[in-house]
């Protein structure tokens, strides 16, 4: 059974809802799909490390469209793991957990994987949105589509935009 | 450099004195070596699970000898990652979170991993009181002595009783 290491950020919680949402909530403006467009999420909300260390912010984040029954049939096929980079924000830690027991009701703790840098990572496939967790994986490497990457080119990773492309991707 | 896997519980966090002093507590009798010599956790102190469930069990345990002066060492000369089943025990997260902070101030969040299964952690060396974490690990393998393991033959793993000798092994 071949492993998948998957990301949670930006991959299976939408991060960005949360981010326009709370920017909006301070400043009164709404960030556009264009305005997010290609830049890093701290030169488009100046608020973001702000905004991440907010109690509730990782554990109220709206679910990626389809990433729970895709995710729940993947799980059945391969061996899965969420990992994500959680260390960064220690506060995060319980709302990370809380969240993935809610929301992913068939992923066990065993399948849970907390950490600071992603290069300890072994698996065969690993789902990211960040090239600096793709680059030094030695594993099947897929870009997942935010606006923060969306402008660039890819490279050697296969760049998906959906969950229903991972799906077609693992699932035939 | 080459990257090191090292376990907490029972390699860095001496969990044992923690059993002994809240079996004690509990039943007024202290458990010797013997007895838990060569025999799981779970069976010398029948309310283990219950142990490590209190609040403070993982905060308030004692450093294993050695460890802070070698380890320190050995993170001027290894890519050191501290790796630990804490997915386990929901509740340990930011008790293990916050002892790494208090004992290695010279461990940065990206070199922590909080898992479940370490089938995942891709490293040049683990080292580990645990045959199931040992065991399927594709580098080198150190077994740390514990009571629960000192009677068992280490086979493929070599066996180190002491951050001393881990010192002599690694840094020489």
């Amino acid at each position: 059974m071949k492993s998948i290491a998957i990301d949670m950020d930006g991959v299976l919680a939408n991060v960005y809802s949360q981010f326009v949402r709370m920017h909006a909530e301070e400043y009164g403006k709404i960030i556009t799909a264009e305005e997010m467009s290609g830049r890093p999420e701290g030169d488009v909300f100046p608020d973001a490390l702000k905004f991440v260390n907010s109690p509730g912010f990782f554990r109220t984040a709206p679910l990626i469209k389809d990433c729970q029954k895709i995710l729940e049939q993947l799980n059945l096929r391969y061996s899965v793991f969420i990992v994500s980079a959680a260390l960064e924000f220690p506060n995060s830690l319980i709302e990370k957990q809380s969240w993935l027991n809610e929301h992913f009701q068939f992923i066990n703790w065993k399948q849970i994987v907390f950490c600071g840098s992603k290069e300890i990572i072994k698996a065969d496939i690993m789902i990211d949105d960040h090239f600096k967790n793709l680059d030094f994986f030695t594993g099947e490497t897929i870009l997942f589509t935010q606006p923060h990457n969306e402008l660039t080119d890819p490279g050697i990773h296969k760049r998906v935009n959906s969950w229903k492309e991972i799906g077609e991707l693992f699932l035939r």
